[in-house]
């Protein structure tokens, strides 16, 4: 299995002492204003050099192993609003994998350092009103014309949608069917012709901003593809792993944290002159919920190693996100249920914490897009 | 099996007549107040003969058989907030059943006609902070002054607690231990030493307004006992069998509308070039889903056609809320999911059923006190 | 709701005390025989009137309500092997209906009246080897010869199958494609080609014989055809509701028996100083599994209920015979485990009865038919 | 993570031959007779060393890491009845491990060289009629009388029962309550009043044999004992956890190949005009388990790494055992439903499957006691 380190132990107090610090005091806030001030928290991130902790030390990055991203998520997970590891998250890994991997150094210069440095906020921008996880319907359109592209169209459900400084964009640039075509495209948001069409009223993570984003005739320069044109969709798909893996890491922490403050109400809470605690019935519930957060755990770590031996995780990745879906909703939901009445109240840390974990069978590919894609990969469609 | 006659039917297109009209318009107002205009709808309601249904024609009632209830609620379940039906039942089948039954001529006079007409709003008040699903362990306390119980102490959870006129309050009246010793009293709230302490923010059920309530010595006449001193635990769990059996009729309906909208869409929704339904993993699932539905429904159709005849309804209401809970919960997290990423805002009506929906597992008697009520009932707990 | 009036609850006790004289002691026997003495047993039924509630008194049969059929069926759920309601079943509802209801009064004269007796062991014979749930792709195929049928062809899966006197069989007469052109046909056993190919050896329902039968050129007069040439497919279909109704009828039988076991059992059985029944977990699983069961049960009596006011219970059939399975199936489960050690050998009924139960969700219409099938009926399917 | 090496993948080879020529072609033979020779295909085993693969080479052991043993029972895992490794699991990592840990050399000498040769067959004794997971409860006692113990009780549920050459027993040893008090000793059965009492006949796992074993006045010698007096139950806790490790790693083996075996199958099998597998819904439930079985797998994997860095394994060991166990059967049970009728015919290789893996969750410590221990491990129990 993969062992930590003394260095890694130390990194995890770290970011736990920055969730504690610069993350929860303010989450209240942030929910009720349905954003966060990103670049504000992207800039001490940045500064403690949690925003490009794999990526090359020359884009400044931490040159760091893959461990180091699994503690940040675990321990993000620990954060009172979902919403704020998954916009970090989008960030560090869903926005900017790609353009690390296959951008030229000037692209890389002028978009992934200052997401690294948390001076830029980034946003992913694949899904659009009418093609949800079906890439080969998508519409937003870029047209050569000499050196730029003119974009047109509209993305739906973007993270950090109204305050991203540059979106990495999945375009179609040619008329071939289906999921060749597309390109992956880097559009700053300062462009004439981009606009935030509305900013979403969502279920829970409401502390991070989405929006809806449309495109009218945006110019941006072809040298602002990432990597090969035609190829963005393979990239894209590369990319999607690291945000499996994030989303699985982040449940983690998140089922821990959750599964230790109930144990710690339901000791504390008395009813028929014993705690809750006493009975039987919540304390193999726990037991049950705790080993299918171990269960994920495993899983976690079995991909993290297979990723920094260089393996491909994408049926590893494509597991994770899954199974941590259903069993941090499992775990919220029984967190839940077992603090009662106070639990349905929104001064209790259930009620948030149901609607927040509700996203993960959804975002990031729904629980059927997971499903499919394994049946695919393990050979139960017909060939 | 029970059978429905041309007037019940139309009496169901009364109904939801009703809730098209009165109630859907208006309840993403209400939603935003977290609140609703309690006496302004119930005296619409009460003109309609709504609120009565069954009792006797001397304080108002309908004098209507039970399935006139199981249809008033089913047809409230199709409405866009469950609160207000939650509401309503509070109005109907759970602060007034008892004072119908066990009340005097003089105590119905004052309360239950005026609840019936609809010009004076019920709440039921028995959780207390410390004393979720243990009777035994209640505190507020009514001490004989003559003519009059001086009460003190707190109630919580109380639906329609910020405009109640009147509660249907249990509190402890002797120092005789455990369940013994408690009486359900009629407490105006324009009583001197009443105050709404709060008025509690919940994950759903936003419509309906939800407080907690403190009484500080407050004063009202012994007369206002409903039946005999001591005997407020038996009456209460009486009471308590017409709010299980009205939730779980409530969640068919719901569910039925839930389904169908999710049909609708599911035909609607294109994705690689077909409608979603065309796939068998959401076919099958609402196929699922609706064995569940009408399992409750067959259970409720059984409860009810136990209650007409006389019999105990107990241990079938007791059931009714356990399983009904369970698939409402079922249904409202499949409906959202295969709306996928729309499902999760707030804009779409899965959002709100699914916050909603959590609350039956809890309220009225959580799952947990139903599997022991359950376990004892047949036997399964040492004798 | 149905009522149950002195008659039939006299009837009950008829039904059970036949299970526990001339069914239960003999069993262990029938299941090491792997099958079991059809015409003795039935004999002795048929003499009671049991074989043919329904059905007129023309043919021998009760003329008795439906209900009578619920209630024998519960009561055979009490059985110590499944087997035996399960060869009971197929000679009461499953082999029969469909001759009754389209039988020319000759044909009824010659194969109804012993099935009712007793007399004569009747089989229904629809499945193929390479034809499961596929009725359009039958092959068994009789080719008419004057006023005869000569049909070739083979049948698996067949109850009774190497002790029937007669089989109602579903073959193809015409060259129609589909579920068209097939016709359901009395075939007599004792006619030359025809053969039992094997019988068959299979995980539980060991008390009752099961076969593969072959018809070589076997010769039939066209008389025996069963109501219209052609119409075999929608008249099988109505004599498959039969089938599912009483299958979950038989399955409450099997989970009240099963249960009260089981609560006995813990009772009984000491563990770390108590009996296991003190255990929450088990008391809570087990009130878990009787919701389950009353849930079904409901759903029998409402499908009964349909049936005797002459309505079209096909829906209901179907999802009775889905949950009916699951529940049965769990129940079989939890029992066996909550026996631990002794619950996994032979000796103890918890076996037998996890084997038995297996086939539910299988025999008679799999649980993906009963999907899918519920699926069209209620348009979750393209229209 | 772990990493296996060539010589690994090599010996996995040599153990999927070995099954596929020394196990499969003889278990239909086995089945039927309910047992197996042991001897005799131990010693084959032993000869391939694969019957001590991490003992001492002074015993005659491979000294081989632990990802052998995780190895041999994945393979194994595909063997056509999985009594035979249930059995093998008992002579290695059952009976075996105290002796290995804290047996003297002269007892090792006598015991365990012979048990890693597989020139004798070995049991482990500890469950008994009137204590099955409490082992606080036990009575069969060991009563002193100079060098010798004298024995008596019986002991129930014994692996390799009727053939065994030597027990690993737990008796009580002192008068001191609960577990201590209790050695662990080793019985030879070649001794006056040993005796087996009955094989016992059991739903699954019938290659193997179970038996009831009795002990009057059986004298061995005190020198018999395995470590320290009145250790027997912290040696056997220990023991345990080799036994749960076993058990899941042979889970994963037979999952896969379950699963692979129903994917060939849906591919071939036709049902309206099309294999089976062009169905989403089989393709989807056999996404899910496989899902399932790589997270049991990623828990082994972690296991087996902390077992090799020395760390105590007591909770993983005990989740993998939980999890494993509803794994294997879920899988076992979709196999079969997936099959169809011809799954429910003992000649399908399905309903074997299904018996035996039922044992999973009882035997070896069941569910319900892994539960208890995990809650209590994780402080959800009160303090």
């Amino acid at each position: 299995m993969i062992t930590f380190t003394d260095e890694h132990e130390l990194f995890r107090s770290t970011v736990r002492g920055f969730v504690e610090t610069d993350i929860n005091p303010h989450v209240d806030e942030w929910e009720t204003a349905g954003t966060f001030p990103a670049r504000e928290l992207f800039t001490k991130m940045g500064a403690l050099g949690l925003l490009g902790l794999e990526y090359d030390e020359v884009v400044g990055g931490g040159g760091a192993d893959h461990l180091y991203t699994l503690i940040l998520f675990e321990e993000l997970g620990r954060s009172e609003s979902m919403g704020i590891p998954m916009a970090i998250g989008v960030q560090t890994d869903m926005a900017t994998p790609a353009l690390a991997a296959f951008g030229s150094a000037e692209l890389k210069q002028q978009y992934l350092v200052p997401a690294i440095t948390g001076e830029a906020v980034a946003a992913i921008a694949v899904t659009e009103p009418d093609a949800g996880s079906d890439v080969a319907a998508l519409t937003t359109r870029a047209v050569r014309d000499g050196d730029d592209w003119i974009i047109s169209g509209a993305k739906l459900y973007i993270t950090n949608g109204t305050q991203a400084d540059w979106l990495c964009a999945l375009v179609r640039t040619s008329d071939e069917g289906g999921s060749r075509g597309v390109s992956q495209i880097v559009i700053p948001t300062d462009v004439a012709g981009f606009s935030v069409a509305r900013k979403l009223d969502k279920l829970g993570m409401r502390g991070s901003d989405t929006a809806e984003l449309v495109f009218d005739e945006v110019r941006v320069p072809v040298a602002n593809t990432i990597g090969e044109i035609g190829r963005g969709f393979p990239q894209q798909m590369q990319q999607f792993q690291n945000e499996r893996l994030v989303a699985s890491y982040q449940a983690v922490g998140a089922m821990e944290h959750a599964l230790e403050r109930t144990r710690d109400y339901l000791h504390q809470r008395q009813a028929f002159g014993a705690p809750l605690s006493a009975n039987q019935y919540p304390q193999f519930t726990l037991a049950e919920l705790t080993a299918e957060m171990e269960m994920v755990r495993s899983l976690n770590y079995r991909a993290a190693a297979a990723m920094i031996a260089g393996e491909d995780v994408t049926r590893l990745a494509t597991i994770a996100k899954l199974t941590s879906a259903r069993s941090l909703r499992r775990v919220a939901d029984w967190c839940l249920q077992f603090h009662g009445g106070i639990g349905f109240m929104e001064e209790t840390w259930t009620a948030r914490f149901f609607r927040d974990a509700r996203l993960w069978s959804i975002g990031g590919g729904a629980d059927e897009v997971m499903l499919r894609q394994l049946a695919r990969m393990d050979g139960y469609a017909p060939r």
